[in-house]
């Protein structure tokens, strides 16, 4: 039987360099040995008062059917924490409750692009973007950010790609590249949107996760709130990643349309999620869960200062960091195989976050402090091994 | 902005007669006393040992990204209780976990259907079909079931309307009628789609609450299991509408695509809740949760036997009673208004559900039995008042 072509082209074909991840699944799987620095999920879980909120919000009744745009006083705190961290006036009437931030991604687009219309977006990139994007029958398109530039992309170059589009998908702070969008970058991007007429689609997970400089969401940029949507989660901020719960915040009318996209294809989301989110947002948590990938960066700056085969792309933000291993010779595919099977340490081959990573690896600083020094300094010497034998 | 015309369209315009539902909510949060007896929801909550099964799950460190498909332990179970069922063997690889059965019905719908092309559908509908089948950017296509067939689908009718048809989206038992398909009509239809190489996506969310006959799954009839894609539900059966869980069955390579599906549109369903459901269909608590509505189906006969203005349309399945109220020369919506004004009982308008449902009301079995029988006995006084007067 025929699959619709939106479905069946969803991934692209082609190699996505994710084998690394799964042959070290597979290795831990059969008993060996092996740190895991692949995959931003915390080395905590969510916070037991957390779910203690959630059990309370489930016993208590809320296990009917929820009211879909979210529930007015989770729908009331985003809107809250949005004002306050952007400046930008916000209501519940500009926020929609999601079952996660990917969900996000996928409403955002599907909103801002009809079929066949052209999505841009920034590479290096968070691996679901273009099948996002070709799932809801666009066409994505990369924008190259590169490594001389710290990752920053160029506004004339994202100009120079947009003709006909419909939208840009942003991300600061950055996964894969830990960096962090400075003002005059963001100014740069609002203006190409502005003169090519696009959607800003702005996801903001790591909001929370910021070492050096500031975040800045572009919705609170001139004449920008009508046309930014912003993705956001709790799944970063609040170690929530398995509760799929997150947001957009938007113009009204965008909201009210996407209302309508939430109630055919989720219905909505849990009630008790969103009372223990609710919770979570009110906790003061966000520092505490930040915490130990400040430390790792600090640590990392540290023992990569010591060396210089491997190079440490200025990071600002998020929970990677992004290693140009060329002094080796090898793309970063190569390296990371290599460094798995020969040291048992399993990092992402930059090139499974598009083209303009290769030659780099990102690793996840998910790991305790102690554990990931360790891996960090075994990484170093290892590279400074094959860079001596290329 | 502009937003994609698959967004906007999504509503399809004009009144949907769900103003009677608002109407009602109103009136009870100014405190008036209103009998609710419009939406499917279960007069009791999600059983307290499956929520302790969730609450455990969550405690116990579930709280991460689970995986995408679904647990394999939940894809199992489903998979054997889909097998004992229909017959058909049936595995893993047959089945994804969804956010709730809508997520299926959307998912489905955006596999089978490409851009601008044909869904067939059945009228009297649930009301998110249309808008489900509009937001994958296709065109909703209704096909009559009459009220003097029992609701039930003529498979020559669907024919008739199924030239360059992609889809046909079938529900029994159903919403809003309480029909359950024969299996002359199951056969008939099966042909349709075998035919007209259709897909058939058989919503099946109804499959404990069957009063007489027996549920018959169109994938168990010859040729199908390869073009049928089964919607499931742990809401209504298990009383878990608030949780958001339900699956996809069908072919693996329907599955497989759809995998890559729901890692963009929701990154998977959280752990602790796959892990509450897959406690809920080994605890047995089906018939206990399908019995209250079997009671008030036979109470609503007892009552309406008595009269005969207001025709009950034989139903076999279901949490719902589809009742006639041409007598009284109204059509359904201002009958349920009129009723709501005066009477202060509040049910759906047939034409909420489509034009093959005007004329009748839909009332939902969803409040304790005495309360309910009283409410039925003041409908069918108040209806033949009407009917007197018309």
């Amino acid at each position: 039987m025929r699959l619709s072509p939106r479905l069946t082209n969803l991934n692209g074909g082609g190699s996505d360099g994710w084998e690394v991840f799964y042959r070290a699944r597979q290795m831990i799987a059969a008993g060996q040995s092996v740190i895991e620095l692949t995959i931003g999920e915390h080395d905590v879980r969510t916070d037991p008062s957390i779910l203690g909120a959630m059990d309370a919000s489930a016993r208590g009744g809320h296990t009917g059917y929820a009211s879909v745009p979210g529930i007015p006083a989770l729908r009331d705190a985003v809107a809250a924490r949005v004002s306050a961290q952007s400046g930008v006036p916000t209501t519940r009437d500009n926020v929609l409750i999601t079952p996660g931030g990917q969900a996000a991604l996928f409403m955002t687009h599907h909103a801002a692009c009809a079929e066949g219309a052209r999505a841009l977006f920034i590479d290096p990139y968070y691996a679901t973007y273009p099948g996002t994007i070709r799932s809801v029958g666009a066409v994505p398109v990369p924008v190259a950010a590169r490594a001389e530039n710290g990752f920053l992309p160029r506004p004339e170059v994202i100009d120079a790609a947009a003709e006909g589009a419909s939208s840009l998908l942003i991300n600061s702070p950055n996964n894969p590249t830990g960096a962090v969008y400075d003002r005059a970058t963001m100014e740069g991007i609002a203006a190409v949107c502005r003169d090519r007429d696009l959607w800003l689609i702005s996801d903001e997970v790591y909001d929370t996760q910021v070492w050096e400089g500031a975040h800045l969401s572009p919705r609170a940029l001139p004449g920008m709130s009508e046309r930014v949507l912003v993705v956001g989660s709790m799944s970063k901020s609040h170690a929530m990643t398995g509760s799929r719960i997150g947001w957009i915040v938007g113009p009204a009318e965008a909201i009210s349309n996407l209302i309508a996209l939430s109630t055919v294809t989720t219905y909505g989301v849990p009630g008790f999620i969103q009372d223990a989110a609710l919770f979570a947002l009110g906790a003061g948590l966000e520092e505490q869960i930040a915490a130990p990938f400040r430390r790792r960066r600090a640590l990392a700056r540290e023992i990569l200062g010591r060396q210089n085969t491997v190079g440490l792309i200025p990071s600002g933000g998020a929970m990677y960091l992004m290693l140009d291993i060329r002094a080796t010779g090898m793309n970063g595919l190569a390296f990371a195989f290599a460094l798995l099977e020969e040291e048992g340490i399993a990092v992402m081959p930059g090139e499974s976050f598009g083209r303009a990573a290769a030659g780099h690896i990102r690793v996840a600083m998910t790991i305790e402090d102690k554990a990931f020094g360790a891996a960090l300094e075994r990484l170093c010497a290892y590279t400074a091994r094959r860079a001596q034998a290329a």
